[in-house]
């Protein structure tokens, strides 16, 4: 049983938001912090992309955020920031908050099934995050194990490769459309995990598209219709 | 904090004779099934360095395990098994036992730092372990990640890159000099485990051959020390 993270399991608009409101009230600075959150996540697609069509080669998550971060700032009017001002700021992606259901379900699904991440977090932002969280992972699949971003299908049959599993046997859990699609398209069960308040207010993304094998509204509830 | 697992934190001596010897118990085969399981063991090192060397393509532990098994058997008088017996037998080094020590000093050390298996096992004979065990693990390594077996230089350097980390802010924790001495060479801390049960009889491979950082006489030892 394999999972999304950012999004599926962890909160990250609320967590980043939060460590940038503290980290302007800690320094000064006033800014629309919720519309940088927005603006950072929203630089991931095109950021992942580049790297998946080869247009950068490997570069890890800490370093797309930080790129991407070093690019927003001034456009919201944040003064220039010292290096380790803005690797604390990368960091804040280590430390999200899990929706209230996660470590429970993840324990509950532990005791029957081996659990693993499956993310576009690279393996030492997953460890730190794992620590922070206390996600109770088997394994950890991280994309610097690969040297590609989901949806690329070396993420996905990568994970089966390394499991000794034929995709069939493994069922990836998310919270996006487009993540369980790529999955289903190379043989993996799906189970979607609706998170409306992912992105604030509820939208069609937070619905599911197809007939996904498993549909819940938590992690708990996922554990109890398997 | 990594750790090299058979030896140093499971008795895989002690669990494959016993396996074997079930086994053997419930199949009406008598045959000297300690003499097989060092044997089995033996055959360890000279397959990995097939691989090592590139006589072989990469090829996983239990592979490995599977054709020295069945170039064994027969050298013991045992008759020919079916490849689902086979598989059986493979699947013993998935069960292995814990040092009695293992699992709590892995919990003392995890609340404190990251933890993760450095080993020749693969990811899937890892999963399998730790489940069996319940070894805490922040992260698994295993070769097939590297698609390589220690003590090659890309086992040790690819966790730390993996890790984000410089190679002397991990320590590696093993009961074999060899081991260590590969991960010193390499700016890796070391710390020596004496197991010397783990050949059965001990003998001078149970104490340290160099000056390691730490040396301990099991896994809550080493918490303790460091």
């Amino acid at each position: 049983m394999l999972f999304d993270v950012f999004g599926t399991l962890v909160d990250w608009r609320g967590s980043v938001h939060a460590g940038l409101t503290a980290f302007g009230a800690a320094h000064g600075i006033s800014a629309d912090w919720l519309g940088i959150t927005d603006a950072w996540r929203g630089a991931y697609k095109p950021a992942m992309n580049a790297v998946r069509t080869g247009a950068l080669p490997w570069t890890n998550l800490d370093e797309l955020h930080k790129g991407a971060l070093l690019e927003l700032l001034p456009k919201f009017g944040v003064p220039a920031l010292g290096d380790a001002q803005i690797d604390e700021l990368v960091r804040l992606w280590h430390q999200l908050t899990p929706w209230p259901d996660s470590v429970a379900g993840l324990n509950a699904l532990k005791s029957q099934v081996v659990i693993g991440s499956l993310s576009n977090g690279h393996v030492a932002l997953q460890v730190a995050l794992a620590k922070h969280t206390k996600f109770p992972w088997d394994m950890i699949f991280g994309a610097d194990m690969f040297g590609h971003y989901k949806p690329d299908v070396e993420v996905y049959l990568g994970a089966c490769r390394f499991l000794g599993l034929p995709p069939a046997e493994v069922m990836l859990a998310a919270s996006h459309n487009e993540d369980l699609a790529a999955a289903r398209a190379l043989g993996l069960q799906t189970g979607f995990i609706a998170r409306p308040r992912e992105f604030g207010t509820p939208d069609e993304r937070a619905r599911p598209s197809q007939d996904w094998e498993v549909v819940a509204d938590s992690v708990l509830d996922l554990a109890g219709k398997l």
